[in-house]
């Protein structure tokens, strides 16, 4: 049974981990910067060395295809990105993206025919750490959006993403003809990290993901009367901190109170203005990202943070907004993947569980174009988007040679 | 009866927030930057036509004397501050300053002679603007730090506040020698804007303060583990986020329950880390700027804001501290000084009331060594450092006329 190098993956996600713009205080490596250039030209050279044929996209995803038996078939593609958040860790992204480099390197290297072509694709931009547009590689690579689109999106700079992926030599405007169309490609697999607790709780190596949970993300703006801290008596004030401090607080309550249970609910950014401890806020702005498999659940939550925003707001006598920044749809991973998963992993004697997914992923665009499949490995106390996330070696090697099996048996 | 030239008051005023380092968004003059040195300049020259005797301190204090009749008698000091926070308004602190300029250019031109000398103070640095330090200026004339002191005073950029103060020109290594010594004052006035909206809903012109409120300066800090916002499930959380928003909503309800029924408590300043909307943070930070000028209610609210802020951290299983910063004790105005403005005003048919101070005024300081006497004038609507601030010339001109009534009095 053929089964993937483990020393290799460590060897790529050692390489590419030393590309890193905050060295000691985690990983950084972002799309369009000078480390994600590195990394691309170390990914660029292992693909020539297998002989893959390489395209680049307008938004530089790469994908590098090893041509099948049969010349007309659709390919089955496999990987993930390789960007990362500030500050971040070695394994979101990288691990799945090597651990498909390395399948196909198995594959190439044992020189096993299989009918359709194998694809590598590596995807810009997953994190949104650039210009606040989580999945924007992949959102392009499935026509979701296009150079317009791009235009909009800015850096905290001001800087376009349209502009960013020009300036590191791609041509975004080529982008409406290089989207991805249904007869292209048979199916997508994608290894990730799980970024949660639930396979190291139960020392699992591996999750087989069904479903990827639905996301809603909003900005909350309070205004209030800025005043000093000292002269203004309690009762008139018209404070914005304290009715984001009562929202931020009910949002915790709301989110475990959902029928689903799996609802989840984060405040993660705040500003403050003027952020000066004598001055009484004239604002406060808040994020809240929201999540559930569970629809019905997520909208109702949402419902109910909004009507606490606006009942907050009255009792503070403040003024207040809620603004939808973006968002997805859930997403349900078809059976004959997941099943197909399964019984490799049964097959490799690889223990798994059945899982959902809290976390957004590429896989969720190519989900609009083809079947996806989705194989998780444990986060160590899980621990994620922090330097100390961490994966033991052992379980993602179980991983790999899982995605390596499934990726073989949807090709042969 | 002598009074002031409201028309000059007005110019001085209009000159000074002429330098200006945010045209257009509120008046702010820091401390050691051009536009403090430029206002300085000016009331130089002004101290200059008067035929002042102006001596700068280790900080840039400025004091500017006219000599008394009894060369030996110790003098009678009036003024206040010249700095401002980031887009303040055009009145706090500058119409002490420019008021008491115009009371002793009043008393210059009309040749009167007074026992005592009288003497224009201006502060540096009340605001905290620079050094997260407030009434820096003041603290260092009456010797409650000295340059060591100085050296530990940091800008968020780092560089300290004996530097700094070394750059504009000053030598903070001649502060131990310049200290304000008892024998040396007699009694020292400072007018100031109220800062808060008790006289501009009463309709009166002039408030005696009676008390200024103690101040204590906490930053709390709240760590907890950060993590993926989507892939957390929400009971497996230890989110300072929570915590934080839990304290500060309880805050502002333990404010209100206090004996007294003067307790303010404020969270102006939060900051978040890493900030970013699909992280669960890891650490909160925030201020409280806790005052009354009852004191024992200060420290039961202070007490129960320590409680509130251990139990929310156990209850979400996070880690906080609460810091102490700074602060200041109650200070109350010697009864005699507060009858001579009361009778002063009565005499010049100013209506008032008597009242406290809920902010903190380089006349604490100065109350360390000095019997002190403040003036309030109404804030329109209350405001204050934001750029709306305002108070009615009119208004100003009677607060005017009582500190220079009072000033005379004081030094005959």
């Amino acid at each position: 049974m053929l089964t993937v190098n483990i020393g290799r993956i460590r060897r790529d996600i050692e390489t590419i981990c030393a590309f890193n713009a905050t060295p000691g205080y985690g990983y950084t490596r972002f799309s369009y910067s000078r480390e994600d250039a590195l990394a691309r030209e170390y990914l660029l050279e292992e693909c020539s060395k297998l002989g893959l044929s390489v395209t680049v996209d307008g938004v530089g995803n790469i994908r590098a295809r090893r041509e099948g038996e049969d010349p007309g078939a659709p390919s089955v593609m496999a990987g993930s990105h390789i960007d990362t958040v500030l500050q971040g860790g070695k394994f979101d992204g990288l691990a799945g993206t090597v651990g498909a480099l390395e399948a196909i390197r198995t594959i190439v290297e044992a020189d096993i025919r299989l009918k359709h072509p194998v694809e590598l694709v590596v995807f810009s931009e997953e994190e949104g750490s650039n210009f606040s547009l989580p999945l924007a590689g992949s959102k392009a690579m499935v026509g979701r959006h296009g150079p317009e689109d791009l235009k909009k999106a800015k850096s905290p700079g001001g800087r376009s993403m349209y502009e960013a992926a020009k300036n590191a030599g791609y041509n975004p405007d080529d982008l409406p003809f290089q989207v991805l169309r249904p007869e292209d490609v048979k199916a997508m697999l994608e290894l990730h990290i799980e970024q949660s607790v639930v396979l190291d709780s139960q020392g699992l190596p591996v999750g087989i993901v069904e479903a990827i949970a639905a996301l809603r993300l909003f900005e909350m703006e309070i205004s209030g009367v800025p005043n000093h801290a000292g002269a203004t008596p309690m009762k008139l004030r018209k404070d914005p901190m304290v009715a984001a401090a009562r929202v931020i607080a009910k949002i915790r309550d709301l989110a475990r109170e959902t029928p689903s249970g799996t609802t989840v609910g984060t405040v993660g950014r705040i500003f403050c203005e003027p952020n000066v401890s004598n001055v009484i806020p004239g604002k406060v702005r808040f994020t809240l990202d929201a999540r559930d498999v569970d629809e019905p659940s997520l909208e109702g939550f949402v419902q109910a943070v909004r009507k606490t925003l606006q009942e907050e707001s009255k009792s503070q006598g403040v003024v207040s907004e809620m603004r939808f920044l973006g968002g997805s749809k859930a997403v349900f991973l078809p059976p004959e993947i997941t099943s197909l998963i399964e019984s490799t992993a049964n097959e490799r004697e690889i223990p798994f569980m059945r899982m959902n997914s809290g976390a957004g992923h590429d896989s969720c665009l190519l989900a609009t174009v083809t079947r996806v499949g989705m194989i998780f490995v444990p986060s160590i106390g899980g621990r994620s988007h922090v330097p100390e996330e961490d994966t033991r070696y052992e379980d993602l090697e179980r991983g790999c040679n899982l995605l390596l099996g499934t990726l073989m048996k949807l090709a042969e």
